[in-house]
C-alpha cells in the first residue's frame, strides 16, 4: 500500500456513528445444541419446502413487490383485516424500527415508555432515531403494572409475551393500557412470541386505531433465515410506516421469501403441530428446572427464564453449558443477571441440556 | 365495527411520519415490455439456479449470519480486499441509507453535497435522518465538475455512472474530488451501475480511507428479487455502518439469498457474457435513437437517457409507449422533464420498443 503514506491527509478523522448497537445471541457453527436465540427447532412447513422446490429462480432478475404483494394479502386474510391494515418488512426488527420512526417522538417532548426489562432493542431504536424514552420498572415478580404506563407519553411499547421473562400479561392488562392512554400516542405491542401463548392483540387493532401489533415469521413459522415480520394496525399507522420504509429501502422483503411466507401461512396444520409440540416441551422443561430448584417464571414464549440463585452461579452455569456445546443466553444486566434464558429445542436437545446441567450440579 | 364509536377517544390525532418518500418505477404484471426500473433482462447465472435447487430449505429455521458470512468473504475476494473492508446489506439502497446515517452529519453543520440531478433517494435519506444537504448543479451537458464539490462539506455522494443521465465522469474526476476534499468528510460513490462501464473506484478505497464505494447485485448480477448490496471501504467506515445496521436490524440479508450471491460471484463467465450483451444492445439502442433524432447522452449504465425536444413531447411519448405495453421511466423534474430513461432489455424487447416508438413518430 505505497499510496497510504502520501494520502495521509485524506484520512477522515471526524465523527462516525458510535451508538451502542443491539447485541444478539451468538451464531455458532453446527454440532452444538443451540438454545440461545429462540429459533424454532423444527424446519419450515412441508408446504414451504415445496414452494422453494417449485420456485422459478429466473424471476429473481425482477424487483419484488414493494408492499409485500400476495404475502401482505395472505397475512391480512389470516388476521381478518384488509391488506391496507398490514405492513410487511424484513423481520419484526425492521418493522419495529420503522414503526418507531413513523409513530414516535411527535408529541411535546414526552418520552416513549417501555419496561426496564424487555427486548433490549427498544432503547437502541430510540437512540438511533433520537426519540426520547423512559423505562418503567417491572415488579419484583417481573410482571408489568398497567398503572405505571398511565402518564403523559410519546408512545408505549410492550413486548407480549415479554422477553426475556417469557411472561404474558394478558388481555385485561392491554385493555387497561389502551383505556388509560386514550388517544394520546401510539401503542405498539411486539408479539414476536405470541405464537406460543393463547392471546394476540391483532384483532383488537380494528377497534383501537392507535394500536399497532407487530409479529414475526422467525419463531412459530420457522423462517428466521428468510426474514419476514409484519405489523397490523389502522390504515393511518400503516401508511406512515410505509412512507418511512420508502424513505429508507423500497424493497426489504425478497421475492422468494415472500412466496415462502405465503406457503407458511397456508400450512396451518403443521404450524399447529409445531407450536403445540414446543409448548409441551416448554412445560416439561420448566417442570424439570423447578425440580432442580431453579426459579422459573410462568413461560408463555418459546423459551424459559430460569433464576439460578445468584449472578455468579448463573454465569458459572452459562460457561459450563457453553463449554459442553450447549448455548443458552445470559444477560449481564441489573435485575436479571442471576438468570438464564433457555430457548425450547426438541425434546432430545433438552435432554442434552439437562444432562450437561446435571453434570454441573453434581460438581 | 360496533366498537369504533365508543373508542373514538382512543383515536390518535398526533403526528406521524409524513416525509416525502422515494418513488420507484411501477411494477406492472407480466405481458409488458418493462424498461422502467433498470432490471437485468437476463436471468441469474446457471450457478445461481443450481445453488437454489440444491438449497436445503430446512436451514431457514435458523437466523442468517449477521455480517453476510461467506458472501462477505466472497465479495472481499472479488475486490481483493479483506472481509472487514466489506459491509453487506439488503440491496444497495439499504447500504446507502445506513452509510448516510453512519458517516454523515457529524461535521460542524456543513451540508452533504450531491448533484441536483442524480439518484433521487439521496435527499430522501438526508431528510429521513435529519442530515443537512445541498445540491450541486450539473452542467448543461449533464456532466459534473469536480470544482463544484470543493467547499466545506459534511460528506459527498456521487452516483457513478450517474442516474438518470447514464453518464460516467471517470477516474481523473474522482481523484480530483478526493484530492480537493482532503480528509474533511466521507465520500460515497454509489456504483449501482458500475457493472456496465469500464471503471470502479472500489480498489481506490485501499488508499483513500475516507472513500466508500457501494454496489448492487440487482443489475449486472440479475438478483433484484434477492436483495443484496454492499459497501467497500476502510475498516473504520465499515465498522460504523455495521454499528448502524445493528442499531436498526440485525439480520437484513436472508440466508438463502446470501448463498445465491456467492454463486453469482462464482459464475464470472456468465456475468461477463450478460454485461457485454447489455452493453452491445445499449450502443445499438443509443444509435437507433439518435437516428430518430433523439438527443442521447453517452451511456455508461444499463439504460439510456433520451432527450425528446420538449417536456410535452416526452410525456406524450411516455404515455403512448405505456398504452402499448412498453414501460419506460419519466421524471417530471426541472432540467430533465423533456427526457425519458429507457432501461436496456433484450434485443427483441428493444425491437418492440422501437416499433411502438416509430408508430408514435408516424402519427
Amino acid at each position: 500500500m505505497s499510496g497510504n503514506r502520501e494520502n495521509q491527509k485524506n484520512v477522515y478523522t471526524g465523527g462516525l456513528f458510535d451508538g451502542e448497537p443491539y447485541v444478539s445471541g451468538e451464531q455458532p457453527g453446527p454440532g452444538v445444541v443451540k438454545l440461545n436465540t429462540n429459533e424454532n427447532p423444527y424446519p419450515p412447513a412441508p408446504g414451504v419446502l415445496r414452494a422453494l422446490a417449485d420456485y422459478d429462480g429466473r424471476q429473481l432478475r425482477l424487483y419484488p413487490r414493494q408492499d409485500g404483494g400476495a404475502l401482505r394479502e395472505a397475512i391480512a386474510a389470516y388476521h381478518g383485516v384488509k391488506a391496507n391494515n398490514v405492513f410487511v418488512g424484513n423481520g419484526s426488527d425492521e418493522v419495529l424500527a420503522l414503526a418507531f420512526r413513523a409513530c414516535f417522538g411527535f408529541g411535546e417532548g414526552y418520552p416513549v415508555l417501555f419496561a426496564d426489562i424487555t427486548y433490549s432493542f427498544f432503547p437502541v431504536w430510540c437512540e438511533f432515531f433520537g426519540i426520547p424514552y423512559k423505562t418503567v420498572p417491572l415488579g419484583d415478580d417481573f410482571h408489568l403494572s398497567a398503572e405505571s404506563f398511565a402518564r403523559p407519553n410519546g408512545g408505549i411499547v410492550i413486548c407480549e409475551p415479554n422477553a426475556p421473562t417469557s411472561l404474558a400479561e394478558g388481555e385485561a392488562f392491554l385493555d387497561e393500557i389502551i383505556e388509560n392512554n386514550g388517544g394520546q400516542s401510539v401503542i405498539i405491542i411486539d408479539e414476536a412470541y405470541a405464537d406460543f401463548c393463547d392471546f394476540s392483540a391483532a384483532a383488537k387493532t380494528k377497534d383501537a386505531p392507535n394500536l399497532l401489533v407487530t409479529r414475526s415469521f422467525s419463531k412459530g413459522r420457522s423462517l428466521a433465515g428468510g426474514r419476514i415480520g409484519y405489523a397490523v394496525g389502522n390504515q393511518r399507522l400503516i401508511e406512515a410506516i410505509m412512507a418511512a420504509k420508502d424513505s429508507f429501502n423500497s424493497y426489504p422483503v425478497d421475492a422468494l421469501t415472500a412466496e415462502l411466507g405465503v406457503a407458511a401461512l397456508e400450512d396451518e396444520e403443521y404450524f399447529g403441530f409445531v407450536v403445540d409440540k414446543i409448548r409441551e416441551t416448554r412445560e416439561i422443561t420448566a417442570e424439570r428446572l423447578r425440580e432442580l430448584e431453579f426459579d422459573v417464571t410462568e413461560p408463555s414464549a418459546n423459551f424459559v427464564f430460569a433464576g439460578c440463585g445468584s449472578a455468579e452461579r448463573a454465569r458459572a452455569i452459562f460457561g459450563f453449558l457453553r463449554e459442553g456445546g450447549v448455548y443458552v443466553r445470559y444477560f449481564d444486566k441489573p435485575g436479571i443477571d442471576d438468570r438464564l434464558r433457555i430457548s425450547i429445542g426438541k425434546p432430545e436437545e433438552m435432554d442434552v441440556f439437562f444432562a450437561r446441567l446435571e453434570e454441573y450440579l453434581a460438581l
